[in-house]
């Protein structure tokens, strides 16, 4: 270690950034003099701008957010309350307005307020100084408000998966039914008084039928952004803007078109309770938090296991290694014995790797044949005794086939260890790196990652 | 709607602020002489602050940021790579480094430009405009870096929590016994040796062991952040840091000593037990959506639901209404008969509410006799309507008591409609003061909010 200069230290508290009594004169002045211009521009660009407009409206602006923004140039330069900041960073996160947005209006008014600056009398010096503190002062305010921002926005990211889950949860084949009955109702409602030719009586919009309002209120949450809902969607909006008021206009004086009309009906409908079998089907398989083939934790939770070892392993000092294994040519299995069979021997991997490791690791099913495994408070060392313990088991156990042979397979392993770097990815692609090495160097072999970085702990 | 003087329009593509050819000149000279020192001192800055040093280190820095930050300051006023500053607001989002330190890493880059700047020989004119654009180039890349770093943690905090509840809903019972056992396994691994004189038999930490492993890997996962975790990792310390190594020092020599160690141990080892016992309890009433007493919906999903109604209702201009329905005199009702009856009351309340409203509404326990009732599509009359027809079939229904007898309450309602105001919490807040209208003006009635919001849609 060596010794360093130490320059400007960062505020941990957010540190005002503050200036003399006469740059504040000028701003209370310039502000004082042009608040109102500034505001003005500033949500006549916002309302220009597509993203901006989805969240205000002219009444807004006029009303209630010119006045509001007046108030917080005022405060920002002369009181600058700090829980002020918060809560603006925390009603931005409850209406989801994209922080991206809030950084470029705060650019917008910095260049707003410079441009009126540079054409003031301020000489070079003074000119200088009030513009670095103006985009201090304004940095201050994004600091604060992106802290409360992002811990409202991830607090809400996390109840609204909470509330997906619940919603899954439910009765889920039932609510399928439930739904399935309510689209056939609704359609029963439309066809009895067209075909008993009851003039006048108005079709009811699917998007106002039970099921048009379960669809647009809840299945959106239990599907979120599921392409088949698109689909849907789409053929609602037709069903509803085309054919329900051709239908309505063609009867009962044109039996052809009344015919076409019909079969265009009975398509979208199909069509819609097609994609919703397969939306429920698709969840019931997504959900669950194993791998259905191999009972291997599914590997879309590495983010959130691999992420908080990583930090463990950083804030404790205690190791960490993850190990990548895969089956030795295990397409010639596939192609040999067909993949059931193949299915079979990777069940049977999967039960040698978890009857190897320990209690309180993780394995995951990595990808077709492979696993990575997550070795908690395990060193290289261990871990490199561990991958061999996992390749030697596996070399030697004859695993069934279904018609009642025996097949023997390898497996090369690829070892990393964690050694300072706070992104776990770098970890994944060292084993990564190593396992190809093994594969590459006559396969059925361990090989640990020489890689380190920034020094081993 | 009236006319606007169209401002800067905010580029919706973050269109990348542009400067002379001077002033690319001038900061190409200027990174080119000081980059060396710029960085250093942002480093320095860094690891001089709590905050940062969390995720750096000296040997970090030395051999690979330094280089990479001087890069990057090359590139953001030479090249200036969209996909670059995405790239590191999702490795930021991946090693969760707050966004806060992030902007204050630019502040206080930016203030060394500036200081440089200002020291330079630049005139008045030449000096403003390339602070401004400095200034506005860090901003550029501050807003790229802060999508994707939103992205990428709102996606985390999701995959967080569905990891979560993934690993609640996995046996609990069992878990509890198993560990159990595990740290009766461990107590009786120290006992032992201690009683049978087992003199230097090496004495296994706790967190050692399978139930340490388990609590320190797994445990923060389920019940994150219980307060019970922290009682149950200081006893953890204590045993390890203290009891332990004065029981391995005291044995065989001091008896007197030794019964006093033991009793802590045991004393600490019960409170763990005691702690986890309540753990696992509270999640077996929490998890669930629903409030066990009367089924309607758990009101965390309140922001979920309500954010979701309001952003559909200002989207597609639907109406959405909102109730607010709260039992009268419930007090009376649990002084008088006890709180079991006026549990059974509340059921039977909770009843009639979810059989009076359509099928797609939500209706949630919000307070202890209140409840909240998302009506999806409904506008303010029909809103008015629900809550009438919700009062007066309450009014007229005798409500059975467990010892046989019946009594009969009625209810208040505030009714408030979607008015265009993004934040849901202003719409329960409009609510809320109705209802309270309503109990001021006699209890038993329906009063609609006529708070409107900009205009009423």
């Amino acid at each position: 270690m060596q010794s360093h200069n130490v320059g400007t230290p960062i505020a941990s508290s957010h540190a005002l950034p503050q200036a003399s009594k006469d740059t504040l004169a000028v701003l209370d002045h310039l502000i004082g003099t042009h608040a109102q211009r500034l505001v003005r521009r500033f949500y006549d660009a916002f309302l220009e701008d597509a993203d901006g407009a989805a969240f205000l409206s002219h009444q807004m602006v006029e009303t209630r957010l010119v006045h509001s923004l007046r108030q917080w140039l005022i405060d920002l330069f002369v009181s600058a309350d700090t829980e002020a900041q918060r809560k603006i960073g925390e009603v931005h996160a409850r209406i989801k307005l994209p922080f991206g947005l809030v950084i470029k209006g705060a650019a917008l008014l910095k260049a707003e307020m410079s441009d009126l600056l540079i054409k003031s009398e301020l000489d070079r010096a003074a000119l200088a100084s009030t513009l670095v503190f103006v985009d201090a002062r304004m940095d201050w305010a994004m600091g604060l408000m992106s802290e409360a921002y992002m811990q409202g926005s991830m607090r809400r990211a996390q109840v609204d998966e909470a509330f997906r889950l619940f919603a899954v949860g439910q009765d889920v084949s039932l609510t399928r039914e439930t739904q399935n009955a309510a689209l056939m109702e609704w359609l029963q409602s439309i066809l009895f008084p067209l075909l008993e030719g009851t003039s006048n009586a108005d079709l009811v919009p699917l998007a106002k039928s039970t099921f048009g309002l379960w669809f647009h209120h809840r299945a959106g949450l239990i599907f979120q952004g599921a392409p088949g809902l698109e689909v849907i969607h789409s053929n609602l909006k037709q069903i509803d803007t085309i054919v329900l008021p051709k239908l309505q206009e063609s009867r009962p004086t044109n039996g052809e078109e009344m015919r076409k009309l019909l079969a265009r009906l009975r398509e979208l409908v199909e069509e819609i309770k097609f994609v919703l079998s397969d939306l429920f089907q698709s969840i019931a398989g997504v959900e669950g938090g194993r791998d259905p083939l191999t009972r291997a934790l599914n590997r879309r939770f590495l983010p959130t296991i691999l992420g908080r070892e990583v930090s463990i392993a950083s804030s404790t000092g205690t190791p960490f290694t993850i190990l990548m294994i895969d089956v030795d040519h295990f397409k010639q299995i596939n192609d040999r014995w067909g993949h059931s069979t193949g299915d079979m021997v990777l069940q049977q991997v999967a039960d040698v790797v978890m009857d190897t490791v320990r209690f309180n690791d993780f394995v995951f099913r990595y990808g077709g044949e492979e696993f990575l495994i997550a070795l908690v408070e395990a060193g290289v060392n261990e871990g490199y005794e561990i991958a061999e313990r996992v390749r030697a088991r596996l070399a030697e156990r004859r695993l069934r086939l279904s018609d009642g042979n025996h097949v023997q397979v390898t497996a090369s392993v690829g070892v990393a260890s964690y050694s300072g770097h706070p992104d776990y990815v770098q970890l994944v692609d060292a084993a990564d790196r190593a396992l190809y090495e093994a594969k590459h160097s006559g396969r059925n072999r361990t090989v640990v990652s020489q890689e380190a970085f920034a020094g081993t702990p």
